[in-house]
Formats: C-alpha cells, sequence, structure tokens
C-alpha cells in the first residue's frame, strides 16, 4: 500500500531541520472492527515507552504524545527527542 | 510537521479494501545521530511485539515486519492483521 514510502518521502523532507539529533518516532495505527471493545492504546503507549526506556534514556519532557480516534480507527503518535548523551549501552 | 496528517491520508485511502478486519499496524523511526552504534530496533521490535500480545492474540503468521537502514535513520514496520475473534479482554 506504498505507507512506508509515504513516510519515509516525509521524513527526508523534514530531516534537514533536524540534523544530528537522535529521535525516535512511533506509530501505532488500530483498524476496529469491535468498536464496542475499550481501546487498549492508551495502556499500550505506556509499555512501549518502558520498552524504549531500556534501551534508551528517554526525559519524558522530551516526549510528545498524539492520539486521535474516529470510529474505525485509532492513531497514537509518539515523538520522542533523544538526550545527546545517547543509548544505554 | 504534518507526517501524522500523511499517515491518516494514506491510511484512509487503503481502508476501504480492508474494512471489518481488526489491524495494527506500527511504524518505528529512528534519526541516528551516532551511527557507530549498534541499532536496537530488531530488538524493540521483539519486545513491542511482546507487549502486543499481552492485549491481542497474535498469530506470527498473520505479522509482516520490514526493515530499512540508510546512514542516518532506520524505519521498522509491524503490520499484523488480528484474529477475529479479537482481544484477550
Amino acid at each position: 500500500m506504498g505507507l512506508l514510502d509515504v513516510f519515509r518521502a516525509s521524513r527526508k523532507k523534514a530531516g534537514s531541520a533536524s540534523l544530528a539529533k537522535e529521535r525516535l518516532q512511533i506509530l501505532v495505527a488500530h483498524d476496529r472492527a469491535f468498536r464496542n471493545r475499550p481501546s487498549y492504546l492508551p495502556k499500550l503507549q505506556q509499555e512501549i515507552l518502558a520498552v524504549i526506556r531500556k534501551y534508551v534514556e528517554v526525559d519524558m519532557d522530551a516526549v510528545s504524545v498524539n492520539y486521535e480516534q474516529d470510529e474505525t480507527q485509532e492513531i497514537l503518535e509518539l515523538n520522542i527527542v533523544l538526550p545527546d548523551s545517547g543509548g544505554r549501552g
């Protein structure tokens, strides 16, 4: 479906402004066939962040979260600017 | 930066073909300022999958993985078709 191409092209365009920054961007999209079920994306977000923090230092001030929901889908976006000191090893 | 808009538009277009399917799509993009460090995205992928499996049944045959890497960034894409039986509750 070419989503990855779109994603990549969009990032290439934006990239020049943020050179040499360690940055993680995570998108989770959930197509929901069963709308009556409660969403688990907000919980999932917390757990994904916990997993990421095993690998890199994440300052919670450097995390921006975007969550959208409509009748058939939810999209969760996490943008994380990583400290220059880098990974946990 | 409008990435979410691009993502959403792309999904809307593709959506009509796959109505009423439970589906999760996860993109992890890592802008790497320090290229000499080993990548942790493949390990991260395993752990994110493990987290997701706490919430929904995931048939490993229903997971498609795409991984790309160039000098300055890595992108990991997971596409998961969820069983119609739905969540773990």
